[in-house]
């Protein structure tokens, strides 16, 4: 693409480096920019800034966090018994938002994926040992990784550092989401649904 | 979405705010800026602000240029007789990329829209009839404009205005697209391909 402007060919090559923004669409928000007040790219830039220099992560469970210690990790209201292990700050937020949580996480940052060179020392895991060490208050670890082969590889990993402890270590339940259907259901999931069946309670008992 | 940080919730509203960008793409993309280096962000944040405080548009023919007076309006190589009237900016990138328009242009930047509050007074329209009357090298007016009802009424509002200039009124062609099947084909187009049917020509003529 030819531009008519060197500026504007800058800010479209910036904005198509983040990832799932191609050129075209990056011309199409510069273009909106220019055609907004200046204050609101201001604002935006500064937004970014921000967030990049200012942004910190907490000290215990490795949430982004404005302070040194996370709003999760410092509340009273949270169950410091049972933390969560998740990949990344998405999955925090994801399960924030179902509002049925209430223990603390531990946000490991990736899965171990030897094709893109990630191993356990490129991971959170090794604070995640030294906090069950440290913090005897922890009793129950939640594996709350993908179920993909990596999530479950490091999900072995995680379980084999964490075996001589006196701690129980469970994984979020695996089964058909609510509103699937059973019949474009893949194999391993109804094979597994079926397999690891619970109990079905009615409110009369 | 309850954000953990309110430097990261700032900055995921001003992405959002961005057409076609919504809360989770804009937090995949703040995300994305806090793993890369910060240099990253900054060089984002000032080309942003760059283009927003410097951008200009040409004074002739109002596309977005560095100068006064932009590169195809200077330029000694295009015919400055033929005019090509467009809606905005990227009309002007389109047409560049195919290689095949040598004259100048005129960006009017949008449509006749009553519904949106857009008159002929919002748009570049009355420069455009100065720069006819003034620039008597102008010999053709090409009409660029979306085939669509605003796009019509403009085309039909500027011809009316220049009527009483010997200027000769085009418009680009309709029809079938190149690669497009005739059967998935809307009736008016294939209706009016056929009514304007031009003479088929072979290299042998």
């Amino acid at each position: 693409m030819n531009f008519p402007s060197k500026l504007l060919e800058d800010a479209v090559l910036e904005i198509s480096k983040l990832p799932g923004i191609g050129k075209k669409t990056a011309l199409r928000l510069v273009l909106h920019l220019l055609k907004k007040e200046s204050k609101e790219s201001e604002s935006l830039a500064n937004a970014l800034l921000n967030a990049r220099e200012n942004i910190r992560y907490c000290k215990k469970c490795h949430t982004i966090s404005d302070h040194e210690l996370c709003a999760i990790c410092t509340s009273n209201k949270r169950d410091k018994r049972v933390v969560c292990i998740v990949e990344d700050i998405r999955d925090v937020l994801a399960i924030e938002n179902t509002n049925q949580y209430f223990g603390v996480y531990h946000v490991i940052g990736g899965v171990i994926s030897p094709m893109e060179r990630i191993g356990p020392d490129q991971l959170n895991i090794n604070s995640l040992i030294e906090r069950v060490i440290t913090d005897t208050e922890i009793k129950e670890i939640i594996l709350g990784l993908s179920p993909t082969m990596e999530g479950d590889t490091t999900a072995f990993f995680i379980t084999k550092k964490l075996k001589s402890y006196p701690i129980k270590i469970s994984t979020i339940a695996r089964g058909i989401p609510f509103g699937g259907e059973l019949e474009y259901m893949d194999e391993v999931t109804l094979g597994r649904s079926i397999a690891t069946r619970t109990l079905f309670e009615t409110k009369e008992d």
